[in-house]
């Protein structure tokens, strides 16, 4: 039995690793920290998680939690995780960080979109970014994973097999996303009140958010050269979920059945990926809850454009969903374990 | 390992049986019946419910089906179930009827309130009411359950210890429900379709829910006396989810501890009825997708008065978690397998 | 053409006061006040309200404002309303209050329900209850006018035919509301924000909400006695609207078409009030963004009870547009004026 | 005093219509329309519409209809509407066809995408495309207009600046468009029920919509050439509201101070297209139940590409709204009248 602990618990990321780890056969909660909420019961803030009757928030001291656990997972803020991520790994634990501060290889890169120095290089080196669609290999022998943002996700998984396979013009790449409110984490703030979300639908952060630069690093690898790609993500009003719609010119004429069978072969042994049937698009509604990702695809005949649809829940396979596969990996678990729920539908 | 047939699996109640029977070690979904998709494959309809890869819906063959299950849920509608329960339990069959065909003990009242004669009143006599809560022993023994309705279950689970406990006035009963759309079904309907739902909320049948006499009965079997309520539904713009508010006047002064403690008392070793602390209430959405009830109360004390809120799923405990359940209890299957999942919050 | 201030303009009632003005062909807004966004242009924060390109926030300086209208609207919090109030009133100014400071017409009561002393009781005095149905013709002669809370408007319009006519005993009132989220204002509180909202629904200060006592004080005046009467608030996933479900034990055998011809008679000539045809009951998206109120009732033969539903948009016939309906009836304007719009369905 | 028909009363262009030209001052509706709900009074489907307490639907009868009204509005299904256009033109009335039978110039491409003959050219011949920003003058003069589509409408107000000022490369248009639940029409379909749509976001249509050969006509027109454009709309789950986002790679370096410039030299003088300052971008919510346009632009300098954020809302700006914004100008009415509230916010 697999001994966790939760640093930065009382966050949606947080409180969906609980969730998800409640039902893992093999893994308990045996440590959650909160500043704000220590001393408090789990259940006294969120009385839905009434199987963790005995936990109770507790302040992040690094050294009292080292021997309370084998795993980490950090769902802290940027910046505020790379000290305690450095922490863990040094002293020897494996540890899956939810934040973006291991994510982005180069110090400069992560300084110039999230303005703030990296303080733990040679840490950040060994860190393997915990994708398992395309890392897996290396997050089996990793004891540090940065878990993908929640549109990187959803992005790379769309774009992986047509750049791998040379089908689209690299210089073309349009990513326009749309992640429910959750995404934005557990906060007041009147931006995500009900009333200002609710019936509303607005783009933000064209071409300037911070996970731009995570996408790029991960198709540049892809492609074997740089890549800029235009991504704008929007704010839908419902809960969990992003449905990200890809465009990309042809290199080649081709049709939509050619293309589904590179996306195929390509995620035909993966547990977690389904390519949909000609004609047959994703929604959100058919991943929520799960740690699947839907994905459809289009040729456009008429403009030569490949349009790829894809689909996760953003705080499951965008977050919490897909650290537990990653701890499952590290530790020889069967992947799915822990991750096999349909989705709720309605 | 159970064979379960589900008969009428293209609506919501159906869906949801295979969702949760998904996460069922003991149980296996053999055979799914529709009339208007037969011949389909469930995941063409479904593509969520992508553990079903092989399964078709098939027309509703009563001959052909008996061998292929060993427990039979009925997802039909109103009407149409009698002579399906009837044939099954009358071939040996373990039955679990979804429908309200057989909640009602009197052929009477059946007739009062659904227009309909019942055909099968011996097979009627044999039925339990399928609330573990009230009839746990009944249902151990039973080969043909009648799954209580989701109004039902959420003011039935609210008034059982107040009523037992002999707290209220039983002529000052006031039930006022509310439930998300999903209880409507799954039907071309523009009364139910989005915009006429979303950003509104209404009152429905008041006073002539047909679920008042279902209500009825079991409060009445509680009393020992004939009871009549005040029962109006109305419909929220969510998916899943009752919240029922009742009000009764005391027999006695109170307070809102001492009933607690009545309610604690009463369902402290039950698995899936949860009563909260004085001065917390359930929210819908702290039971999203799970089969757990969240009760909570208040003593009034300026009007003398006891309120009592409960919330169901009603597409779990309102409906085939509940059923499940009752698998559970009749196939002595430990209570919980199947059900033990959190909230999805948010 | 009137000149308008309104005091506390950042808030929900204050833009709806905004756009409602902003189609009121007799008045302009002269002024607007908010001490946090002082100094900002109005554009700035709320860009859908470009007609006022030239309005800017100023504090709420009480003499400088003095000269800039004739009409002062308060939406200020509770408790800070008090001297404000007060100081325009005594300057010979029309003053529409809507907060809660002025509804209590006993200080006693205010204290007890809002923890705070009454400073200005002579002021208070010569307040009147800005609820048009009950007090037009003091409307029309006052200066002041407190203008109802959002759950009193529904509760006493749908009561009022009922208690007047002597129809239902006054110990067995219950109250059930349901409000959208407009009603908790604009704020920033995780409480509000979207995730914890969106598909739940809940039960909140049962028995102990502070509009109780405004409620019980306005029934009170219309049966001539003291009533206590059992009060529940909900929180609906919607913008706006509250629906209320009121139920009473009827004083005598009737049905809903005699009760129905009650409130036809009383109502028939009332510009905002819209009473239902038998079996048609309100829905809050039938009076989204209008000042129209619409009532349903229902006699329950079998339980000898009447069941009411009354649907308003909270932050028009609640709030802002009552207050419109105010000061034209103050200013001897058409009642109508700047308040015909129809719902806006979908 | 105008009088106005409205031939498809009762789907949600229609009741839409009803809405608006309640607060016109110069119009009149004398007649509805409606095949099934013949003979009913207007108010017995619509309760909220109770201005029109007189209103009875009734069947297409194109000759009793003549003399009835001066503007005929007609809200029909494609296909349907082309035969009574025609016949109300040819006997002299002004018509307004809210269908897409006369959007298209060439009838070519009209039977291509709605497989439909075209039996009426000539009258196809005079018709004006009824988008006031381009076509204003010609509308003045005109007695018949084609009401744009709602997604056009969104996609060529965003873009006619940028193509009439030779910003942007023509072969590289993406318009990924997202739409609110009333753009599917009111009826009984699963696929809108609340509960399939509620909390679900997809993609439909990709590369197929029948709005884009409307959209690439006036582009082309614009531009001089013919242009194809990838085109992708989305179902959001929201009652009203169209947001486009729209990529193009620019044609030479620019930023985005020079872009908003050209834009608003363009819209400076339009009375219904708002265009917001640099970082601000349009939101649904702002312009809900209005006839305005909000756009956004952004140049992103990393890939050279503009990015254009337009929104309306699709039954006002992109139907009924723009619908009665035509007729102003074709009786040379004020072109604000009736068209002046500001968005309900929240």
């Amino acid at each position: 039995m697999l001994k966790i602990a939760i640093c930065g618990g009382s966050g949606y990321t947080g409180i969906e690793l609980l969730r998800i780890l409640a039902g893992h056969p093999d893994a308990r909660v045996t440590a959650i920290t909160s500043e704000k909420s220590a001393g408090k019961r789990l259940t006294a803030l969120f009385p839905h998680l009434h199987k963790y009757q005995d936990l109770l928030f507790e302040p992040l001291n690094k050294e009292k939690l080292l021997d309370k656990a084998d795993i980490f997972f950090l769902a802290l803020p940027h910046g505020a995780s790379q000290e305690a991520v450095n922490f863990f790994f040094r002293n020897g634990k494996k540890v899956i960080d939810l934040s973006a501060d291991f994510r982005l290889r180069d110090p400069g890169t992560y300084k110039d979109w999230y303005g703030l120095a990296h303080d733990f290089v040679p840490t950040l080196k060994r860190t393997v970014y915990g994708l398992p669609e395309m890392y897996r290999n290396r997050i089996r022998k990793a004891r540090l994973i940065a878990n993908p943002g929640c549109y990187p996700t959803s992005a790379i998984l769309g774009l992986l097999p047509a750049i791998k396979g040379g089908l689209v013009d690299l210089s073309s790449i349009v990513i326009d996303s749309k992640s429910g409110t959750s995404g934005a984490g557990r906060k007041a703030d009147i931006a995500v009140s009900f009333c200002e979300v609710n019936e509303g639908f607005k783009a933000y952060g064209i071409g300037t958010h911070r996970h731009t630069p995570e996408i790029e690093q991960e198709l540049s690898f892809l492609a074997g050269e740089n890549i800029t790609v235009d991504f704008t993500p929007h704010l839908l009003p419902l809960d969990r979920g992003i449905l990200t719609t890809i465009y990309a010119k042809l290199t080649k004429k081709t049709d939509t059945v050619s293309v589904l069978n590179v996306y195929k072969k390509k995620y035909g042994n993966e547990p977690f990926v389904k390519v949909l049937e000609e004609g047959v698009y994703p929604n959100i509604k058919n991943v929520r809850g799960t740690n699947f990702c839907q994905l459809g695809v289009k040729v456009n005949t008429r403009t030569n454009t490949l349009v790829i649809v894809s689909a996760i829940d953003n705080l499951v396979k965008g977050a919490s969903g897909q650290a537990v596969h990653n701890m499952n990996i590290m530790t020889g678990i069967e992947e799915e374990k822990g991750l096999t729920n349909l989705a709720l539908f309605p």
